[in-house]
């Protein structure tokens, strides 16, 4: 049976990703699209590269009949999506993309996002997002709240040896190379082709990226005890993907294994051979996580290495994969996009 | 039923492009992949993109068992193609992605590719493979010569104007961008990412680029004439993607309608409305083609510009859309995939 | 004598190439810098590439005391500046960047930019800027009217054809492709690193860009007879540089030997042997054009390519020039930086 | 009075980038250019950006005439720079920008380069190349040797911090964004374009890099003990630049004003105020260098990050630089270009 899809917010990248997925999904059917700002436009003129498929045109969201509605996903910008999800039927399932429903501790989001959270109580219904930790609670969840990107790259690479105990937790140094179509669609000249190709930078250094939120939230809870990570991002000139290169102190070996070990059975997560490492070049378009291990001339010390495609594994794909769980499709249907090389 | 797939050259560009679709086609299974200088080699080692793949070791075209194969693709440089497809079974289905048979004329070909061609019984069996040009030819075919890349964005864009009549067949121009991947994946100074990022260039200029062997058969037969058009290919610092636009003599409306009307129900060929003009950016990954027609300011002259993706539309989609139509599939099977963007 | 130098419009990217080139140049000093929006600004923090340099901080027009000022570099956008240059002492001498003062005819102004133009006797007083053709003219001029930077592009090509009267006139079509900080720092959507990297599409084809304007005005009067061009300009993936195909009727060697007589006592210009093609990668961040001409394999066909630097030859660079002629300075000074390359 | 210059091994990118310096350095002169394979090739065939300029054609070492060269600037890969510097006239200016003369110990070239060194008694007498810590050695040098572009970012960012004892020693992590020309003009696989653009990766990590040689070598030199950092390299979709992101153990207003403190009165060397940090962008095509320093969230960790233009002030700019000391010129002199952006 195909479930019927609404996508608020499917003006911006994530929102035309989650198009772009479901246009070979099997089981999924769009029936709502929203965009505010473009409401009475087709999605081919938004966004043209989506010109083949036969889509509802752009509505605002207080024009959504929702009763026809199975899932939404919701991919708005925060602050925006807590106020409109507040309004949403209290039956529908949500797949939010936003960053409104990551943190549990309501002081967690006002410190990181600069004001009080407008739906304390629907916060502590959300689930996270992150699947392959949380897919028992996500089957049954009705409303969960997808990763950030970053923060999803460096779970993936850190969090298994957190579990296993092989790491020192006081040590952790990510050092992230992100691509620009994680800032969004927005107009800020910072993105600008002529000021970003070609050179590279970091952003939000020292301590306040708001993925640190995430960061902190779930290496705590993983660990048991608080566990703070530095974290430097930087823009590098690529669209898509995430590289984290994730500095530990542990046993190569052990590492290797604790990663190899948690993600035997995934689907999606790739541990390479030791010694070898990814690019984020080799899982573009793709939910495919990359992940290497290599260990340092320097006794104990450990070097992982992950790489994903931040509008995918890192926003929309995933958000996918959790809607297969909550609809209680096959996990991975629609999701078996071969990455696009070169 | 799965039909068992071979794809001779494996470790090239279009050969990797034919696994990434065949990977979510769900009638077609890879049961042999060769490489001659990689043989032995996992394809996860040669293109860790596919790394999440089941696939065959690369062999050598020699050890290969034919026998348990229901299509053969051969993505091998020209002249190696001739060679190696005169040995194999006469009874095989072959899709030939290289240039070896796209030429019905001997005399073209070495004219074209500077040695005489050495299976020239077989050159004559072919069908040229320009899918909504040749669909019931190709049903019925052994052998099918995919199109050159560059060869297909031009003739998108021209041959129904010289079908219908509405142009003048001795105004012709298309000057075309490609992006560098048509190239392949052979080391040359000039495609370096020093050399070639951040500028562009003109290359074969002056009617020498082989692919106006395929423009001269193909529009001389439509017209009933010989057509003689000028060509000037570009090279675009982009790794996919053919921008062909065409400089015709005839009235913008006509040139419109004949398009229109000739793609009318072809799924992958999309005309924009009056006006608009596509780009490669909106059809990369994908095997559509966007065609937008718009007329100048001195009367009687129009442009019409023609995008696709050179690795998929230009060669392997195309490919893969040529078997499924040999193989009885439906001809979309496995080919709806949406562009990804950004 | 160093000759004092004040930059209106700082904050652009012309404005910036201005200060970038004038920061090794012997014998200009810049004692002034406008950027209204960001007055108060020093320009390191605008364009933290020009950190090494002791500049004036940004200040608004009205608080420059030009009393003190021997030339005035005018990089603000259209319509601004010919309010802006109204204002301004009588007697100082002036490069205008924008397209104010290009055109000699007010009703071409007015087709073109879509309103009155508002100081049509300076206007008349305007020498185009195009220095190679109106060298004596500039060096006399108070104000001189920067070039459009295709129509500078266009122009080497084609101008000395028509003066020599090897090409048919009704028969050019000028192929171009652009970067993108020709776009100026602008913030669009169609400019952001995620909508252009990767990617190529034409733009203002038809015969609507407005630079057709300086192609009608210049070669019509080089002609002495009307001459309508077509003209088609594409934007690349890459930062600065144009590439010019130009299309014409005309015999490859007249063609090719105009071309290198007109230019060959130009320091700036560089004809290369016949059959050569250039690059815009061999061009960047210099003053230099360099132009080849190659023969279609149809008689009597004919394409000449050019390629420069939009911010510099097509506009920075060039004001420097003239204004080397207006202040009596060697022509050549300061600009003779060589291409950066890779 | 001009200087003769020689340059060996002009037909790759650090001898291009000399040449492209020199072009406009007021006291010097290339009297001979060098280039093995395409001895007989005028400089304009191999680089076309330098057409322009009036160069010596390109000949064989053995047929240079060193009675009429000052200095000879040496851009050939290591070990054959050994051999051919051993043969050159003793009384010869040399500026090596191999690897060859870098490392004091001949153990230590033999554990990074993998054979021993043939010229050991000359690499005693050369000085190493960082020429704001070694200026009044190279002033007085017969031969220098560039450093690796690599090892001068790492240690401007961190060798004053060593010096003034604001860091722990054994807690140094730098991680490394470099662009592409730094692995030269050579025809790799993963260098071409298709390759790497649009996607990054780690290099040489775990401690294999040869630039940890130098690290190694000078860092332990300045501390007096022996300091061994963590280096992982990454390859960006960037031509030029390389961006440093070092992790230290230290407070950030002792770091930020030991780096204030130590580049005051340097020419190249920018610190910018606490808090902001460098773009790869803003230095490139130039020889200055870009220094920020921040403190993370963790009391006592700070992050240093420096950034150059490897071709530049990492290579050339480098040793067009230490040529001015060892010619008695201005050192500055040539060197003051102005980056180019964008």
């Amino acid at each position: 049976m195909t479930h019927k899809i609404a996508i608020l917010g499917a003006s911006g990248y994530t929102g035309a990703e989650l198009v772009r997925i479901i246009a070979t999904h099997p089981e999924m059917e769009i029936v709502a699209l929203t965009g505010d700002r473009k409401a009475g436009m087709a999605m081919a003129e938004v966004f043209p590269f989506l010109r083949h498929l036969d889509l509802p045109v752009l509505q605002k969201i207080e024009d959504v009949d929702f009763s026809n509605v199975d899932l939404c996903f919701c991919a708005l910008p925060h602050a925006t999506s807590q106020a409109v999800i507040s309004e949403l039927p209290r039956d529908l399932k949500i797949v939010d993309l936003s960053a409104d429903f990551r943190l549990r501790d309501p002081a967690a989001y006002e410190k990181w996002y600069g004001k009080p959270h407008s739906a304390i109580e629907m916060q502590k219904e959300a689930v996270y997002g992150l699947t392959e930790f949380y897919r028992d609670e996500i089957r049954v969840a009705r409303l969960v709240a997808g990763t950030g990107c970053n923060a999803a790259t460096g779970q993936y690479a850190i969090r298994p040896l957190i579990e296993a105990g092989v790491i020192d937790l006081d040590q952790i140094v990510i050092d992230l190379k992100a691509g620009v179509s994680g800032a969004g669609r927005s107009l800020k000249e910072n993105l600008l082709h002529a000021e970003l190709s070609g050179g590279t930078h970091a952003y939000s250094a020292g301590g306040t990226h708001r993925h640190l939120g995430e960061f902190d939230q779930e290496f705590s809870k993983a660990a048991g005890r608080e566990v703070l990570v530095q974290f430097t991002p930087h823009l590098s000139p690529m669209n898509r993907g995430i590289l984290a290169t994730v500095y530990v102190r542990g046993e190569p070996a052990a590492v290797h294994g604790a990663l190899a070990a948690r993600y035997a059975d995934e689907p999606f997560l790739q541990v390479l051979p030791m010694g070898q490492l990814p690019s984020t070049r080799h899982v573009g378009g793709s939910n495919f996580v990359h992940i290497g291990v290599i260990g340092d001339r320097i006794p104990g010390r450990t070097v992982v290495v992950a790489a994903l495609d931040n509008l995918t594994k890192g926003s929309s794909g995933q958000a996918i994969h959790n809607a297969n769980l909550m609809l209680g499709l096959p996990e991975t249907m629609g999701l078996m996009l071969a990455p696009v090389f070169p």
